[in-house]
């Protein structure tokens, strides 16, 4: 138990029960062998217990409790994040939302969804479907994520150029603080009163408080989508193309892209048709009325063969543009055929420096002796560079979370930043000090601390502590 | 002076003047008038100096030494707010950041402008206009009113329906702290580490720090704009309209109403040939390819007719578009030709609620003999409500008051918001007690108490004090 603590574990499983039942806190390891990491399973850990509240009353009495007594509290969606944000504390509760799990309302005129956090991404989607609606942001994972998760991380998708992230979609919430005071955060209007507490919360990584209803803006179904699938011979190409696409003005759905591995491992998994011959391969969705469509999948065909494409093929119905989809969206598994392990990296770049950023980790690539593979949202400059390596050949771990680093400060250097829609977590404290000043992480962490004084949130992820700052700067980064 | 100050006038005078020079400090009282008030001039009071540096370090500098000594700071820009969130503090320094108006840098590639906060909004648009782009957010005063001033208060106007507020098109920028120190905030990318305090910062009224740069998202001028005049003999018919319209799918560029008190008066006053006889007019401008505005006016047409509009127009050419906007851009001016004053209110509803209130805001007229014009972005929900009054009578100013408040407190308690786009600055602060219980008040207050532990900053605006709720719950709620 925490030095802080005022609790043995025993008493503190004895008033959990007593707030939410016997059946919902899990204090045996094996059963709680599942909430040791999440998606990132780099970075593991036991919490001291697991508690699945049934009520958003319930989470409000588990966090007065752990208040009072000083113990850490880590919350959880269906843990599918990729940057050790829900990863446990030994000496806390880990909070899982799994069981608040119910869609309250769905209101088809307002095209507002009222949720509870545990409820999946792709659920609100196919309970609005009745109604010609969807929830917009569509996450890889988004069979299994929840709406809760996707708040706390800020989650992208390959929809979100044109329909933006979490934080565009979301219109308020209901949190719990740390105290366990319920408060309402934003509301239905396009604005509110005071702070924007909204956007300061979305993305917090669950360090300011818990989520326990949330208001979600629902879009009208597009008419029609089409899929471009485009072809390069040299990367470069690729990334100018996408530049000459926003710059035209078009903002197609999805602008997504892969380079040559990621290209190979696709196609030989999905059989999408994929040219294997290609060095760089678009996928450009345009979805709106039938009018808009062919308009825009025109202007964006001339784009591109002006760009130097040496194939523009259009998806001609519904089953041709889930299939070219297919491939892009098995490509993580596919890379995972060719490889024994691999490390996804998210970081973000303004869009006119891909191609440069695309030259600079082939070099890394060469020197570190790992093969990448690129899988990414271009047209938000979101990288995915896939590091494959082999967790078995000692010291390649350690290689490729180095290679890895440099990556995302090469981001930060270009401009941009290191981190698209996955987080901080765990993972990247360290390279907060690069993309972060001192006066800028301590302007951080006098939030953090207005919110939750005493550290009990989520404590070491996110915003790394200043007093580590000093060290790391001068050992990792000078 | 204040009792914390810790330098007399003089020796502060001085010192700024070693700052930004003898031209840029104001130190006469008949200088300083114009800085008195912003655009609601019932609250008014003259500040201790006012200073006008020309360089963000001077800025920095005056912060740095109103830190040291206690003095409070009220930023400012053009003053065209309609909040009192510009008011001096008269022990304080006005920190007018007119001087800031550089337009640094136009990428047209990226689509981007990085520019000084005191800009004005529309200049931002005429420089972008060469290369095909615009900046989206049209405050009415955009002619006037600064980009600063815009992310103080995160501004709408007439197209944020479809565009966003100043918050959706803001993509970071640089500010001073209380203490002097220079922070980046947001960047380039869809997205950032760490806490989301770019749309944190954008909306706090000059409470949290002050803005010296700021990076701004272009959009491609649309190929077509259509505007499409909307008349109906009932208030409640229109309202319905405007849930029809969004209900369909189709986001206009612009949704507007007026009722009849304000179609009369707008007309008289730009002859625009809005009919007179209606009690409602609905503007509604349609943008995009010109098979997409014929598309979506024709699917527009289609709903309003069957929604009831006695009479649907269609703008034949860019002079009809222009014309019909003029009638809806000088509403205001308008009704102060039919009333020696008015009273402007901005509240938020949900779009479902539009005709209850509309018909509840006419029964309060008839009950407080105010005569009330409404002009408001309906798509929105972002009510106008114009209180025509007479100052000379005695009580009539106060009555006005009353009557405000009651419509704030009517958009609160149908789930909307006491501001749209104004902000709260020291004209709602009594109407924060309504939409936010103590709770939230608490947790406002500690975010202002991270960035700005000695409330400094725009004392006495936006954030109403804990100490004084108790008294005006009781007093005024109860």
């Amino acid at each position: 138990m925490s030095n802080q603590a005022t609790i043995g574990k025993d008493e503190l499983a004895k008033q959990l029960r007593a707030i939410v039942g016997v059946a919902n806190l899990v204090v045996d390891e094996e059963t709680q062998k599942p909430y040791e990491c999440d998606g990132l399973s780099v970075y593991c850990e036991m919490p001291l217990l697991v508690v699945l509240p049934e009520t958003k009353e319930q989470v409000a009495s588990v966090m007065r409790l752990c208040h009072e007594h000083r113990i850490p509290v880590v919350a959880r969606g269906a843990g599918t994040g990729l940057c050790a944000g829900a990863m446990p504390n030994r000496e806390g509760v880990l909070l899982s939302l799994a069981k608040l799990s119910r869609i309250l309302d769905i209101d088809p005129v307002a095209r507002i969804a009222r949720v509870q956090p545990g409820v999946r991404n792709l659920a609100i989607s196919e309970a609005a479907a009745g109604f010609g609606l969807y929830y917009a942001p569509d996450p890889s994972s988004q069979i299994a994520c929840t709406i809760g998760g996707n708040v706390a991380e800020n989650s992208g998708g390959v929809h979100c150029l044109k329909y933006g992230l979490t934080v565009h979609n979301i219109l308020g919430f209901e949190m719990v603080t740390v105290e366990g005071e319920v408060l309402q955060v934003g509301g239905d209007g396009l604005d509110s009163a005071g702070y924007d507490l909204n956007a300061l919360l979305i993305g917090s990584e669950g360090m300011l408080g818990v989520v326990t209803e949330i208001s979600v803006k629902l879009l009208p179904k597009p008419q029609l989508a089409q899929a471009l699938m485009v072809a390069f011979d040299d990367i470069e190409k690729a990334g100018n193309a996408v530049a000459a696409v926003i710059a035209n003005g078009i903002i197609p759905a999805g602008l997504e892209m892969m380079d040559g591995h990621a290209i190979v491992a696709a196609e030989d998994f999905a059989k999408a048709g994929y040219p294997t011959e290609a060095k760089a391969l678009l996928l450009c969705e345009v979805d709106g009325t039938v009018e808009e469509v062919e308009e825009h999948a025109e202007r964006l065909e001339k784009i591109f063969l002006d760009q130097g494409a040496f194939l523009v093929r259009k998806s001609a119905n519904e089953e041709e543009r889930l299939l070219l989809w297919k491939g892009r969206k098995s490509a993580f598994p596919a890379v995972g055929r060719i490889s024994p392990d691999y490390y996804c990296m998210d970081g973000t770049i303004p869009r006119s420096q891909l191609a440069h950023v695309l030259l600079e980790i082939e070099r890394m690539s060469a020197e570190y002796g790992l093969r990448v593979a690129n899988v990414f949202h271009a047209g938000d400059g979101n990288l995915h560079p896939l590091i494959l390596f082999d967790a078995n050949i000692p010291g390649e771990l350690e290689k490729t979370e180095e290679f890895g680093g440099k990556i995302l400060e090469l981001s930060v250097d270009v401009g941009g930043s290191i981190t698209g829609e996955h987080g901080v977590g765990k993972e990247k404290l360290r390279q907060m000090y690069k993309q972060f000043n001192d006066d800028e992480l301590a302007l951080f962490l006098a939030v953090k601390a207005a919110f939750d004084p005493q550290g009990l949130l989520n404590p070491g992820k996110g915003i790394p502590e200043l007093r580590r700052c000093q060290e790391y700067r001068s050992i990792d980064l000078n």
